[in-house]
């Protein structure tokens, strides 16, 4: 015991302490913790230790006995679009174009609000049973989402998407911007939502109103994101177009600051990547979807050692097709080496970072993604006895390399439990599958002929 | 109901009838069936179709109600190490070279056959946990991993590993061939149990040992399988010593048939891949293990176009980290259409197909795989209540993308169930974690300070 558990001073009540057989913190030294507890109060961590000294130190109105498992934050999804769960496993191995104009787009345009309250409920319920706590939105009718997620118990930044040709929802991009404004305030209160203003892509929306939204995000003091640089092809439109490469093009209209997150970044030249270092930019990588569609593996590590933040994301359940975190840290690891013709490249510590404190920056929401007093009581637990996670040597190892993300039995947003060894609290699984077969009854009655 | 249900005639008696609310086979026309059923006598299927058509046929013994599941064929790992369990995320994120010689060789040359038991137990239990019914291994001490694999009830061909340089067990390879015989002759009477012939790498057995070996493989009548063209180290080391990359070696002393088993194939050209082919050589895919220790990423569209048996496997779990055939599936699928730019590149067919049937015929056992009449009743089920496998349009995309191998509710080899919803029917998890930790204490101590 160290030595803060000798003093005599009474107990401090809190509301909750949690035991663990280890704890991977992902605070400023990444200490990972044996025999660990966390003390929570108010949805906030008020002590990080070793479970006997914070015993010693707390009164907790609730002990949580986790003995068995193993600890860690909350991951945070750096790039989504929740409803599209809706179209897990309706049109895989082909590419971006295709897949988008001949399949996707259709579809979607026709979509209800009912469809897409199925698909935000799916997507929760997969999030919660893989361990992630908090994401990065970008869809339409936004507040659909904002009341499903509310409802499951997570984090989100809800990004209302607009082009700058009519779709089904916005005649003009300057129309979305009154939802924006809507969202924004009606969740001014929440402590669990936030918005951003998400331009589609620098193809799709014109740089008059990038720079027009971009001052909508400034005004309103929330994020930026975009999808940029995410295949040779946006790359050959942008030049053809504008004369200028994505992130040229972006650089250009002073659209790179800390505010930007930048989703893909897979198109990107050594001296872009400079000037994402230099700008502040964040970046989110998303490994399963840039595979899936054929658009290329991001050179993370050059970003990483440029000192580029970078975060990491699923991307939709139609370009994954899962919504599992762990899974993309693994491919991020995995194929970074590839990429960048070093074994040592995209180690399993920087694939954790990307999906905790990288993916929480992103979000402009710095405080998730770490297990540290003074932050959101955002954890995840992961079950030790299955046998992928045996033995034990090293836990980031296990966490990023070992784990399917189903050996999550204990998921966590704000001191609260969501789910708890195969017991979701907050969604009605038993009516998830009749909801899912009608919604896929829906789609396929909606599909190109 | 079909016309057969209308007979008259009395049901036949069966073992065994299994219900499922889709199957998907994987026989020669790819049928997937809805309202499956499954009738299994002697552990040998001896129906397949729709399960009202069944019952109408069969009076089965038992019945097994799987609504809510989707069945498959029981997964084929074409490349294992089993026992390398132990090193599970104790040296990650270094180069094939550095990794053997520096972490994983001085330790494994120590390990005591109580060690390789606990080793092989864990990987049996993570086998049956995410749905591998059989596998194809090579390691030392084979003996061990069949007596641990017989009382787990799974499947397996044996390779005892050699070198031509003295090795702790073997001073030369011929001292091997001895052991092979010995296993061969153990093993002659049970039908779970098979042995090959398995010279380690073109770069440690000479030419001449590997064309001895094969002549042994020919005698025993079973299969020659070797790590072949892995890495451009290894091509670069053939090159230097016999003038010859590690295929057209082979190719010169007459080692690539029908027989043969290459693992890996990653360093391969265009003409290499014909003479594959032309030879009937069958090749088993590593995607994890390949990207890991940053071998490259293998062409595997181009050698199923030249019409190439491809097989898939995860290799041990000291360079994956998991032994998770879904896992390896997914990767396979889609690092493929990075690899060959094209998003329909191996497709999940193609990666369902390379899981199942493929590595059945590098497994020399091609019956397995597939649930059909007269093949071997070696299934499992799927949950279909898991969120990442709704909704579903697409049975072979969830196996493949949606799938983590953790839904795996049902395993089954020869018609006996050795895993069902959490219950492993012959492991004992309980001992597994103590067995574990006394493992990795024992590495650690041995390891290279």
């Amino acid at each position: 015991m160290s030595q803060n558990t000798t003093t005599t001073s009474a107990p401090t009540p809190c509301d909750l302490l949690v035991q663990a057989d280890v704890a991977v913190t992902q605070d400023d030294t990444r200490r990972v913790i044996l025999n660990a507890g966390v003390a929570v109060t108010n949805g906030i961590v008020v002590g990080v230790g070793d479970h006997d000294d914070l015993c010693a130190q707390y009164e907790p109105g609730t002990s949580l006995d986790l003995s068995g498992t193993m600890l860690m934050p909350g991951l945070v999804n750096g790039h989504t679009h929740l409803p599209m769960t809706l179209f897990r496993g309706f049109a895989d191995d082909m590419p971006l174009m295709e897949w988008l104009e001949e399949h996707i787009w259709p579809v979607e345009f026709q979509l209800t609000d009912e469809l897409l309250t199925i698909g935000a409920n799916l997507g929760c319920a997969e999030f919660i049973r893989t361990g992630c706590t908090s994401f990065l939105n970008s869809y339409m009718h936004e507040h659909v989402t904002g009341e499903i997620v509310s409802l499951a118990g997570l984090r989100v930044v809800l990004g209302e998407g607009f082009f700058s040709f009519p779709s089904p929802l916005f005649p003009t991009a300057e129309e979305c911007w009154q939802t924006i404004r809507e969202l924004s305030q009606r969740y001014s209160d929440n402590p669990c939502i936030r918005t951003a203003v998400t331009p589609h892509a620098a193809f799709t929306v014109t740089p008059d109103e990038l720079v027009a939204s971009f001052e909508l995000a400034t005004e309103l003091d929330v994020i930026w994101q975009i999808h940029l640089a995410e295949s040779e092809t946006e790359t050959a439109i942008c030049l053809d177009r504008y004369g200028k490469r994505p992130i040229e093009l972006l650089h250009a209209h002073g659209l790179l600051t800390g505010r930007t997150t930048l989703h893909h970044c897979v198109d990107i030249t050594d001296e872009e990547i400079e000037i994402l270092a230099d700008t502040g930019v964040n970046v989110v990588h998303n490994p399963a979807s840039n595979l899936k569609l054929c658009s290329g593996i991001s050179p993370v590590q050059k970003m990483l050692d440029a000192g580029v933040i970078v975060g990491l994301g699923t991307d939709g359940a139609s370009s994954n097709n899962q919504l599992n975190m762990f899974r993309d840290m693994a491919l991020a690891a995995l194929i970074g080496k590839v990429r960048h013709e070093d074994a040592s490249a995209v180690s399993a510590q920087s694939a954790l970072d990307m999906a905790t404190r990288g993916s929480a920056r992103c979000l402009g929401w710095p405080e998730l993604g770490r297990i540290e007093v003074g932050c959101p009581a955002d954890m995840i637990a992961l079950d030790l006895s299955t046998p992928n996670l045996m033995p034990a040597y090293n836990y980031i190892s296990h966490a990023v390399y070992g784990a399917t993300g189903m050996e999550v039995c204990m998921t966590m947003v704000g001191g609260k439990i969501l789910y708890l060894y195969g017991d979701f609290r907050t969604m009605d699984m038993k009516a998830m599958r009749t909801e899912a077969l009608l919604a896929s009854k829906w789609v396929l009655s909606k599909a190109k002929k």
